[in-house]
């Protein structure tokens, strides 16, 4: 696969294997797919990827990805803007929102503290939570960070940081998912689900 | 995930989730990955995939892709012009280059006939194969198809095309591959291995 048979076909391999997940292979497959299809919707691929990067911004009040100033979530007066969920990015959004059960709105912070990956807390958007907190009335701030080590540390680190302004603050409760076999569910998760276990009411929670 | 709070977000993942074994998640998590590059890097991948659909063309020869009008392979003048490897794509053509050991050049049929797909003879460059069994001196056409129940169809409808022509007609050695335990080895496999045996020189094959 050293040599392509066309400068072209191997630039757009090359383009197309720097993406996250597609290595050389795929992005040779990717590359000779689109040969098949129409220019024009090759063209359509291509003005979408960057008038994606062109016109996206992010909104000044949560952070989250949007066309204008203010995000759809933010400008929504339905909202219940007085409680806050603190999630790593859109991705958390989306899923959180997929469940039609949280009426609050989002904070995103655009990653968690991470010292391996060269992220530490200046990269993240906590000082714009901090300016929130000074400037909004919020009454309830939920941790929907990530259940590894380093969700673990940036909710402890905000946590620490938002002290002074005395906020409620909660955390998504954390145990045995929905399907989920005894016998395979780890120890740790296990553990919490008993020490955390809820008061029966007649159905599965 | 109905509704991704930015439209161009949304028209760039559903451009990207068009393409094959890219799901609608996969689509998302790419999009949101190329905002986090640099413009001057998407700019340069959105160019190279409209380039290549605009200056790729096929070698008029053999069919294989090509930036003139003669493909690389075709132009070597230190290959044997008279075997030709009849190939499904040009995958199969690099995989075959990546191996050293054939010094021919190849015919690129562009798919293999599949009824099921819609792809019939005559959606492949089997017109341009038998002008140029007519055209030029060929010693051997050696069919190196998918071992698939269309590729068969392919090599034997171009087998019954190409029977005027008095060519050589060899295919591709089919048995067990090297690296393989004989009981995970499928039947046919094994049986065509048994039948097909080659004479012992002292080192395998």
């Amino acid at each position: 696969m050293d040599y392509l048979y066309s400068k072209y076909l191997e630039q757009a391999t090359e383009a197309l294997g720097s993406l996250p997940g597609i290595g050389k292979r795929t992005a040779l497959r990717l590359a000779l797919h689109l040969l098949d299809r129409d220019l024009i919707e090759v063209e359509r691929l291509a003005n979408a990827i960057v008038l994606l990067k062109q016109h996206v911004c992010y909104c000044t009040s949560c952070n989250n990805i949007s066309d204008k100033e203010t995000c759809a979530i933010c400008e929504n007066p339905l909202r219940d803007h007085s409680t806050i969920c603190l999630v790593e990015n859109i991705r958390d959004v989306i899923a959180i929102e997929n469940t039609h059960v949280y009426r609050g709105v989002y904070h995103v912070l655009g990653g968690v503290i991470s010292p391996i990956d060269g992220v530490g807390p200046n990269d993240l958007s906590i000082e714009l939570l901090l300016q929130r907190l000074q400037k909004q009335q919020i009454n309830e701030l939920i941790f929907a960070l990530p259940a590894t080590v380093e969700g673990d540390t940036t909710g402890f680190y905000i946590f620490r940081q938002i002290e002074p302004f005395n906020v409620k603050v909660s955390i998504l409760a954390r145990g045995i998912a929905v399907g989920d076999n005894l016998e395979y569910t780890d120890e740790i998760s296990l553990s919490r689900s008993i020490q955390q276990r809820l008061p029966y009411s007649g159905s599965a929670v």
